[in-house]
């Protein structure tokens, strides 16, 4: 389609963005959107491209309204007549229509539709079109492939020079602190291991939030990149840099659905390891009621699928995909998960081991991964970074390097706040923890935003409890906040006991 | 889930809508988007159900805001504890879902869907989702027909009380102005026939901007009723009735990737019948390079689906597919058409008679679908209604009804305007007339936003031709938008000799 119009000059500047100004009824007419790319060439058979903007009485009918920047730099005459040729929809359109017909498409068509969600030039219908576009028909891993690698290329790209590993945990559950402790080891072995962490989204605490009791954790991408050369390690938060930035708008329309599928969580974690650079990646599944991952079969797809698709990009994958019952560790909520990495890593006689065990399962495996070590000796290494207090040192220089207090003691982490201890009200065993409640009442204590609410949990499953026993006790800032978390906690029970 | 929060109350009214406040950060750990419904349980042991919207700093952390309306209402004191019980997901989520996992969905849940597209409650991502359904899997017709009902029920009914006729032409070539000849014909054998049309979307007119041309054309409904009580009959603009109000929501939704399917099409129709209480319905379905549909099969296979469609709401319906290889008439352009539309109702001796010929052949078959006649008499029982004057009457007292001139004849149609003559540069016959060409000459002149500017057409497809022949006239309100037209009409050849 071609149209002429009267060219008028507008005594508006652009700053040099080359944008027209159509009439919007004619646009209209003519099928040309707000946003739309056209030619425009003007008697003296010349040629430019431009966007079209649109206004409702800024330019008449018959007319095309021409910016400063562009009327002079082009030495167009005001009445000069202007072909205007709309041109063809962009490739990130047709990429998605393909899409939408559950057609293959190439990486350059990925990369271009990633690139416009990324950049704005496809809105939210275009990217909800997007995420709709898995139900059609699942993407292929090539395709799968061709998206991680597009997500990390249109964002930030974290490179070290250097091998680097990582672990990442796929939705567990509330109180699994295991990060920390795992970066300190790794590190400790001379690994680099720059982690990036979440907040809390809809739980009492993220890695990141846990890690702010200790110190700061947000930086520009250089700051950390000083800290990494400096410790081989960061407990950074991820979510102010700007790593594979397509995943938020993505997440953003899938969010009043609520239904993300595995693919595009695995796509989204693996974009995020390949921009900042990850050769060693160690996966783990918490499988169980309450976690992302419910049965040990799918676990298990999710795991092999990380493996192959890690490969296209040179990635070395491991996963662990392990039943989750209850917390790891004793306390749920930002300083009293800090309170548990400190403890485990200062050796205190009241630390959780299951913590402890666990993460050390999980570090052992990345040394394996990265040959530092034989198979089935990592957990040992791992443990003798921590009894030889090297971890520790890893940490603390970790947390000095990101602006925090240097020898911190795990028993000063905690402040003095409110507190009410509930009891056990009979006799019998833990026959259930209802991980779903221990989040309720640590979010209904002000958990994370309080860093230091939450729940210190005094029994575990299968434990044998009498009645008048401690079961947990409840921290809050002030009295009114700590009788919403009572209230809280008599509505659902957290231990089932039998 | 369930949260306590404390009472906060607000010193502002809504206006008697339920609504509470909450923190906006607080909102998004419990998983509680703007809109959500939430029940509120507060000491008292009382409840009541409330929308949520969020603010950033009018009420804290641990606190939910009760504006006026509510507190004053439910007798809800500061510092009340209350607990927030986010109810789940609105049935219309849920559908949704459904239907992206390609599941069929039962008539209430399409009606909750529709509706709560209709009421806003779903927005633009949801309604996305909706129209990216279709793609993970074939609406069934019983689906079809549900989201048809719902469309209309969730919209204004236009109930007359009578048995209503009714013809639409399912995507056509420009020029082709049946509709308010065929409505004249049926209307003067006493069949009622309310016809609501759509204004030129991306072409040089539609039958609302023809009819403009003669008469007002967008009333209230009370208004046509009276108008259509009166004459049987209206030609009316439908675009400012509510009439399937979804309909218009999901086309936005629609156009940034330019698919609709044929599906979609069919409901989005027969929706504005049903709503209209259509009765006897006509489908006209022109085929060609151009229309809506390009191949004779896709057209029976659209017809046959309206028929059974149509039977599931006790509508009779008949479809005629004809080729269509030019406009129909020789005017193009809403006051040009008209002036064609009444030299056929008054028998001018420059009548197009392919226009007279298709509209006779249309409104026959109407005739004859409402049983008012034998098959195979329809077509000269509306020949007759033309030849003894009693169509035109009917025009005439439609114009008449919706506030125009009386006995306006068709030479007066036409005003003063700018007009150039394009001629044959060679012998030859007229071996291809370009549908798209006259479009956009058409709408270079200023057509449909110019009532006056079009084209008038000498010479019709296979005709024979001498250089020099008047080809076609080129109207314009002012000589500046003439030459828009001429230097499109120097771009794409209309004609094409051979």
């Amino acid at each position: 389609m071609s149209y002429y119009l009267k060219c008028k000059k507008l005594d508006i500047t652009t700053g040099g963005a080359e944008i027209i100004l159509m009439n919007e009824k004619e646009a209209e007419l003519y099928g040309v959107n707000p946003g739309d790319k056209v030619s425009l060439i003007w008697s003296k058979g010349k040629k430019l491209t431009a966007t079209v903007d649109m206004s409702e009485k800024e330019v008449k009918h018959g007319e095309v309204g021409l910016f400063e920047d562009i009327w002079k730099k082009h030495n167009i005459e005001e009445d000069d007549i202007a072909e205007v040729i709309l041109e063809s929809r962009p490739l990130s359109i047709e990429t998605l229509k393909k899409k939408m017909l559950g057609k293959p498409a190439a990486y350059e068509e990925i990369y271009a539709l990633i690139k416009d969600i990324v950049d704005g030039r496809l809105g939210q219908i275009e990217t909800t079109y997007y995420a709709a576009s898995g139900f059609v028909k699942e993407f292929s891993e090539e395709e799968l492939y061709f998206v991680a690698k597009a997500m990390a290329e249109t964002g930030e790209m974290f490179n070290l020079g250097v091998k680097v590993a990582d672990k990442h945990s796929v939705g567990g559950l509330a109180g699994n602190r295991i990060t920390p402790i795992i970066v300190s080891i790794v590190a400790s072995c001379d690994i680099y291991i720059p982690k990036t962490s979440s907040r809390a989204i809809t739980s009492p605490a993220g890695t990141a939030d846990t890690m702010e009791v200790l110190c700061p954790v947000s930086f520009p991408i250089e700051e950390i990149k000083k800290i990494v050369r400096k410790t081989r390690a960061c407990l950074v938060w991820g979510g102010g840099l700007k790593l594979a930035p397509a995943d938020d708008k993505i997440i953003k329309v899938s969010r009043p659905l609520a239904i993300e599928s595995y693919d595009k969580m695995i796509v989204s974690i693996l974009a995020k390891k390949v921009a900042t650079g990850v050769d060693y990646l160690l996966i783990d599944i918490p499988v169980g009621r309450g976690c992302k991952v419910s049965k040990m079969k799918q676990a298990v797809e999710i795991g092999e699928k990380f493996i192959r698709l890690g490969k296209r990009f040179g990635m070395k994958v491991k996963y662990v995909a392990t039943l989750a019952r209850e917390p790891l560790g004793r306390g749920i909520g930002p300083a009293l998960e800090a309170r548990d990495v400190l403890r485990v890593l200062q050796q205190h006689k009241f630390r959780p081991l299951d913590l402890e065990n666990k993460a050390c399962k999980l570090a052992g495996d990345i040394l394996e991964l990265k040959g530092h070590c034989k198979e089935g000796k990592g957990f040992g290494i791992a443990k003798g970074q921590i009894k030889n207090n090297e971890a520790w040192k890893k940490m603390n220089q970790i947390i000095i390097a990101q602006g925090g207090k240097k020898d911190i003691n795990s028993e000063e982490v905690m402040q003095e706040v409110e507190r009410y201890e509930i009891h056990a009200k009979k006799n019998g065993r833990i026959k259930f923890v209802n991980n779903r409640a221990i989040n309720e009442v640590c979010m209904n204590l002000g958990a994370p935003v309080d860093k230091y609410a939450g729940l210190h949990l005094h029994v575990r499953f299968k434990d044998k409890v009498n009645k008048g026993q401690k079961l947990f006790t409840m921290y809050a800032s002030s009295k009114e906040r700590l009788k919403l978390g009572i209230l809280a906690a008599g509505k659902n029970e957290i231990f089932e006991i039998n």
